[in-house]
């Protein structure tokens, strides 16, 4: 502990050293699955009166500058994007470098993940406009984290993690600008609809509620009550009107396709048959997959198996796509609880198909609530980049040790009842299965199954799971065969990152403690300025 | 202010006696309308965590004792319930009779509002298991407290200023028993559908989200996931099923039906000839009506002109009813925004149609808020007890001074348009405009029309609204001249209410200000216990 104090590191209960602080704030380490007590109250937004809005409603403002400056923006202050438009956003970045070119300095940048498209925000941490990220960075930000050269700690939080921390207190929105597929005038908005329609808007939704300042910018003005609404004009104090929010082709970005690799498409194969064989496949069960080529592959699967068995799941949770879509149509699920909406298909479900329902975080994955339904899925098929043996997997760095993946609702899923790991054995002759993983971003006591193309590992925790498999054929292999297998393959175990002592960004746990440290990675670049760690 | 500091009562911006402290808190005097500023921030429930509810999300507990023991019941705990099952409700009562059962003392119970059906409160005030009732008390409740047998000051909050008090933290709701028309074991709940169907669940939103712990209790308990949901399951400690949460018959009530009175039937078609010729009712306009017989006649006359004149309405708020479905479904209006569903074609509309919203206090009427719908509604035809000659009007008490109603959604939308108050010029021959109404419950510069049958009466503040219906043919008088026709008929203004110099109830305003006391009125029962008005 004392070298804890010395450093601002600790060794927390994963193991891991972690700051006791994170840009300036005292920081509590991981403690365990279900160890650290939530105490306290919710944040309190400022009370506000009807007296100061428009009384007949009409919250436009000419352009998003003058909303910014109307919410009194200042330096260091915390603004707020949610990334349902992905890698198509035109208003996150329009928001900050119209604040750059306010003059403010020092903001804290809030978005519920970033894209390549963000990449410019890199121009605005080093011309001093923006100080730090806080939030999924993926791709290039996150890169240029790894390297160390933004100015704060990066920090990385599940969707879960962020409702969490928001609604906690842990983190104060300033202004949140939220970029709305279809609103009206008094700042009802929705996402089902218009020519940059994304689905569900549910990553907005604390930001709304939270927030001392709301800007609703649109690019599809609807005559008042926007209906249905996802974000409520109570919550909001600014509207405005632009040409586009974004581009409709990167909106709803066709990174949804089956695999068609061999080995891919085993792996999915085996899932299906792990969830069959083992009578979680039964009527009225429930499972939650991502969007991913594996994941989708073994939705394609699974289908076919509930056909043929003539077994109906009651709910599916998570990101939606055509191939959940068909089956909600073919009633072969009787619900979709969706987060995140990932293709045109899932798009005019949700608008038009009242079984297709949106969803939030606070809904699905807050940990700080009186439960969520993250834990009330029976299965969960998740990928990882790195899993140990130990069952310990991480999401977010490569071996590499570079920072290039947010980590989504991965962790917030890890509460499912069996959670299943679909990961290939080794990527670019790089094992998947490694002694310990680079960033510990799920504890191995929440994950149950490894299934790779080379056969099942059981976390032993899960007896049960061992026993329902049991002589069903299914290729069960314990880890460590796994990896030495792959090892023979790959010639050896993989090259450790080459890592400073020097962290860059937290990975925060679903209660909001730090369950890892990302490290800056070895990099030739002098003149890279340092990151405080705790002050 | 002195005579206010000696003896706890103050005179406030509507020259009305009011109590600086109500039930041992402090309490603004009423400012005017948008004079109070409100600040500070809003009320922070307690941070809960999801480890410590059942990860299947069965919040199942087999019966309401066990329910409030778990959730800590104890001695002078708030204990809230909603009115949406209105004169059918069995779970307030229960609730309020299981508690004292359990040998609990001085509770407070904050209805949304209370009925006949509640009667039975009055033995546990006299039991000593309830100490006083904030929140409307129709009927013999209301007579109750007139006569000043509550131990606590009665407070009176309209629906908005009910969500104001609770956001805004002045109550604290320890406990709210929810009544569900259809809910799952985690929660979840709706009101649109079930055996005990009431429409919307808007009024119990507030409690869902602010209380500590929260009971739904259902007699429809349904597979997860309840879609749609008003309550969120996430915001819900237990879940108890029961044969019955209501008599159908009576929650929804058949209290709305079209008035048969010729003179009714008049000022009805005065306010709907008003908004025709005044130029409101024209394309895209919006209204709000309540469900008695004269808002009803209204709206059939309304709908008449609007035919005639091939004018739609964009929206229509408020209480919803089979007159307000059939123009929905005729297109005569875009949506209806509904606070309340007052029959079974209206329960089975909201159920189905997606231009039928629920909605709820925050996002109507809540003055807390940034702006709310009942300020962008275009006219308002509300009723009222009394209004005087400065147009200041009554709800809650009758002439002879008994508190008989609640404030309902009627001060908030005094903010509409164009408020308009259609009231019979006499009741039981005693004149219904008078020199100085018995409670204020609305500021007359906020009415802006008082329809009777023998004319109507435009506030001098709206020049305006002359101009706009000026040689049209209505029979628009000066109020006084009103005034004095009637006193003719009734044979003199009416007799004043004997009262008691001793407070029995306020009535606050949307803002949480004290708009005016009501006192005691004279009882021959020389055992009433006093009333503490401040402390």
């Amino acid at each position: 502990m004392s070298a804890g104090v010395a450093t601002g590191l600790i060794t927390n209960a994963a193991g891991r050293r972690v700051p006791t602080h994170v840009n300036g704030r005292e920081a509590a380490p991981y403690r365990g699955v279900n160890q650290h007590r939530s105490t306290g109250n919710k944040a309190r937004p400022p009370i506000r009166s009807s007296s100061d809005y428009p009384t007949n409603g009409d919250k436009r403002i000419p352009d998003l500058e003058t909303a910014l400056r109307l919410c009194g923006l200042r330096d260091g202050m915390t603004i707020s994007n949610h990334h349902h438009l992905r890698n198509g956003d035109r208003v996150a970045l329009t928001a900050l470098q119209t604040a750059a070119r306010m003059g403010a300095k020092d903001l804290v940048w809030f978005p519920s993940a970033s894209f390549p498209c963000h990449e410019p925000v890199i121009d605005l941490m080093k011309s001093g406009a923006v100080h730090h990220i806080e939030g999924s960075m993926n791709g290039p930000l996150g890169d240029y984290c790894s390297h160390g050269h933004m100015r704060g700690l990066g920090v990385l939080r599940s969707h879960g993690g962020r409702w969490q921390a928001v609604q906690d207190g842990e983190v104060h929105i300033d202004i949140a600008v939220i970029a709305a597929p279809t609103a009206d005038y008094f700042g009802n908005a929705d996402g089902s609809h218009g020519p940059s329609a994304c689905g569900s808007l549910g990553f907005a939704l604390a930001d709304s509620v939270y927030a001392d300042h709301v800007i609703v910018v649109t690019d599809n003005l609807v005559p008042f009550p926007c209906i249905p609404w996802q974000i409520q004009g109570n919550n909001v104090d600014y509207v405005v009107e632009v040409d586009s929010i974004g581009d409709p082709s990167m909106i709803v970005s066709g990174t949804t396709q089956i695999t068609r690799s061999p080995d891919r498409l085993r792996i999915s194969e085996l899932v299906a048959r792990f969830l069959r064989d083992s009578g979680i496949m039964r009527d009225g069960f429930s499972f939650q997959a991502g969007a991913g080529g594996i994941a989708l592959a073994f939705v394609d699967y699974l289908a076919g198996m509930m056909k043929q068995a003539n077994v109906k799941a009651n709910f599916v949770r998570g990101g939606s796509t055509k191939y959940l879509v068909d089956l909600l149509n073919a009633g072969l699920i009787g619900y979709i609880l969706d987060g995140q909406t990932f293709d045109l298909d899932a798009v005019h479900s949700i608008a038009s198909n009242p079984r297709h329902v949106a969803t939030s975080p606070f809904t699905s994955y807050n940990f700080h609530g009186k439960g969520n339904f993250a834990s009330m899925i029976d299965a969960a098929v998740l990928g990882a980049t790195e899993v140990d043996v130990n069952f310990n997997a991480n999401v977010v760095t490569h071996s590499d040790g570079r920072l290039l993946h947010g980590i989504g609702g991965w962790q917030n899923c890890l509460f499912a009842g069996c959670t299943i790991l679909a990961v290939p054995s080794f990527r670019d002759r790089i094992p998947v299965i490694v002694d310990e993983v680079t960033t510990v971003t799920g504890p191995g006591e929440l994950i149950d199954i490894v299934a790779t193309e080379r056969g099942i590992a059981i976390n032993p925790r899960r007896q049960d799971l061992f026993d329902a498999v049991k002589g069903k054929g299914l290729p069960i292999r314990p880890i460590e065969e796994l990896q030495a297998e792959v090892e023979k393959i790959c010639g050896g175990k993989p090259a450790k990152p080459r890592l400073l002592d020097r962290p860059v960004a937290v990975v925060k746990w679903v209660d909001g403690t730090i369950l890892d440290t990302v490290w800056q990675v070895v990099d030739d670049n002098p003149y890279a300025p340092k990151v405080s760690v705790g002050e």
